[in-house]
């Protein structure tokens, strides 16, 4: 620790400043808050291993190591920022299977009693009149886009498409469950040759290109991105679809024109839940009279906040709404909801598929980044999967019209009617 | 008009005193008025004949007839109520089909402009200054739970489903799309041999004794309606279901015991958005750890009233949700929403099938009921067939289970292989 006036009781007020060279053995104090916290969470099955090689609950289970003392307190004080980012630095480490630690903590997590959330909010309050850490450390922010087309190429299938796949019966690589999304998009949406889609936050362009190249019809793709607008550009070009997918580097806000179908796959989650009205908005006027709408996001089943380290590390301004939340968009424009899928298991199984990409590109990745970018996203990714595996979070897939369209078929059978 | 003193400037502020035998001509005041609603409603191409014959949008259109002078102020004193009671009554009729002349009233009804909305606010203010003419109206209330097995028999299908049927591809007869639906509701809950359920609301006990026959599974099912679970026994009994189905004569609030489904079809209608907390609450404690529920409920856009009419004279506390306020059902327990699917066409087509097997019974019904009772019965089928085919109605099937279930098939291929 740094120095004495720093301390009370034994706990460091000043967890910031505890010296990284202090080894000395982990006090009563701190096996003990430790402890606390494992039995508030339900004892969560996993294990904690402290500086010292002390294993605090000795069962067979995955465990968490804090190599150092401020590492603990630093997790005390502000869990939801720095576990990411101790991990990131290597201050803390997993063994035994990051996701299976990441499972048991986020399951325990959900569960946890109403008396940590209050400790949680204290604490909240208690890190707002010290003063906010965030400013000291912008070092290791490593946003989603702010990173090139050349990292997400290492890892994401070859039509770059950064969503949740779709496995389909019999489907079992990335690049089919990535084409099986797109068609059982296009399908939900009864894309009929010759109509007119807007496409809100289209990535590399991948979807966009499928409609045209399949269904025939002629796309309007927005997306804010200049480097993703280029590459999805050069590829329509490539493919010789100039005439019929149109890329265009803006804000969905400024989508003009009316079309036969609103299609927004992964932007939702970026657009924050005090938009979404203005969002439904946009589409009332983007939407013809028999218009078809399919949002895909990233949902959660109760309204809770992003973890911090997510916010701060990896999707600044990042939520994923529950369906209730979602209302907003529809609701005040009398869209009908038709149909919500629930693909959550196809996410898990996506990003498996990222993970064990990204880890043979680790050669490759290590050449481009340093060591904490590295950890940054193997966790990042990790605990994605933990997340959809566990239930904390859902991709939804919401299809919706205006509510006197009659035009379309009364059942879904089409939409399994072929193999993709 | 009864007497001077009631009148001012020609607007008759006791309409309920006006003589039914004055048939004197229209006032000026009195056509300008209607013109200006219909004007307001945005010119509905709807026709209103008045009682001495004049047409007043002389258009090719479905018309209202007001038979007296009394219908048209009663009207504008309280439409969402008098327009029933006064179809019911005979004093209101409709030429050129009733349900061409609903649709087509509901659709501008939708669109009203916001002075209209304002406008109904304060009738309803002066109402309320005036007194409530309800309590001197309760002659003609036909709840639907206050009339007999005997009346629904003669227009129902021969398992008494009561609930929207699904029209399969290939499907054309009532009979055949309630088996359907009942097929199609234990296909989504994936029932397995030997599990047991839950059945929140069961009617005439059809879909329980399905479940038992069909997926060999056991089904405890609550009604509070003594005659309909009755009906029920004795059909399990004739059927040789006795071990396998359990009637209970009881509120859903009273389910006990732990089930691996819970299934309500066409309950929450009638549960009251301020209990679906409370729903949930029933719906979390009887749940196994992976177990998997379904509502089907009619539903809306929008979170709008229920008309008067409907309320008082049909459904009292009726109230069809959007799916945002469903949420509260789900979200509090964290439970987790997997298919929404909006069956809202299968809904109006049902009522076309229920609408004509009342006409051809008609005789059977005057029989058994007044003149009043028939034209209210058919008023309440006709509109419900627009309020379904003009999409101001929904009809929602919510399938959910607890976020941690991984045991569930991850498409909804199986649900569609084979036929119904």
């Amino acid at each position: 620790m740094k120095g004495k006036k720093e301390r009370l009781l034994g706990v460091p007020f000043d967890y910031e400043a505890t010296d990284a060279t202090d080894q000395s053995p982990p006090t009563a104090l701190e096996k003990g808050l430790m402890r606390l916290i494992l039995k508030a969470l339900g004892d969560p099955q996993i294990k904690v291993i402290l500086w010292d090689g002390e294993a605090l609950d000795p069962v067979d289970a995955p465990a968490m190591v804090l190599r150092e003392r401020a590492a603990l307190w630093r997790l005390l004080y502000y869990p939801t920022l720095h576990f990411g980012d101790d991990y990131s630095a290597g201050r803390i480490d997993i063994e035994g299977g990051l996701e299976q630690f990441l499972s048991r903590f986020y399951t325990a997590y959900r569960r946890m009693p109403k008396f940590m959330e209050a400790l949680q909010q204290g604490l909240t309050r208690y890190r707002h009149i010290r003063g906010n850490p965030q400013h000291r450390a912008r070092d290791n922010i490593y946003h989603h886009y702010d990173i090139g087309n050349d990292f997400y190429r290492l890892w994401l299938d070859e039509e770059m498409v950064y969503t949740c796949a779709y496995y389909a019966p019999g489907i079992t690589t990335l690049e089919a469950a990535q084409q099986a999304k797109m068609e059982h998009v296009c399908r939900k949406l009864r894309l009929k040759p010759g109509e007119t889609v807007v496409d809100a936050g289209c990535g590399w362009g991948a979807l966009a290109r499928y409609m045209a190249k399949h269904y025939d019809v002629h796309v309007r793709a927005f997306n804010v991105s200049r480097e993703q607008v280029a590459y999805a550009r050069d590829k329509a070009r490539a493919e010789g679809l100039e005439g019929r997918v149109e890329f265009i580097e803006d804000d969905y806000r400024n989508i003009s024109g009316q079309y036969d179908a609103f299609v927004s796959i992964g932007m939702l989650e970026h657009v924050g839940s005090k938009h979404y009205r203005e969002l439904g908005g946009i589409i009332d006027r983007s939407l013809k009279k028999n218009g078809r709408g399919l949002i895909h996001t990233i949902g959660q089943n109760r309204p809770l906040p992003t973890s911090t380290w997510t916010q701060r590390r990896i999707f600044p301004g990042g939520y994923p709404p529950t369906l209730g939340e979602m209302s907003a968009i529809f609701s005040p424009y009398d869209f009908s909801i038709l149909d919500v899928e629930n693909l959550r298991p196809h996410y898990a199984q996506t990003l498996r598929h990222w993970l064990a990409r990204f880890d043979q590109q680790q050669d490759e990745v290590s050449r481009m980044y340093d060591e904490r970018f590295v950890r940054t996203w193997r966790l990042y990714l990790t605990g994605s999967i933990a997340n959809f595996s566990s239930g904390y979070l859902q991709l939804f897939q919401v299809l919706f019209t205006r509510p006197s369209n009659n035009q379309l078929p009364t059942t879904r059978d089409d939409i399994y009617d072929g193999d993709y």
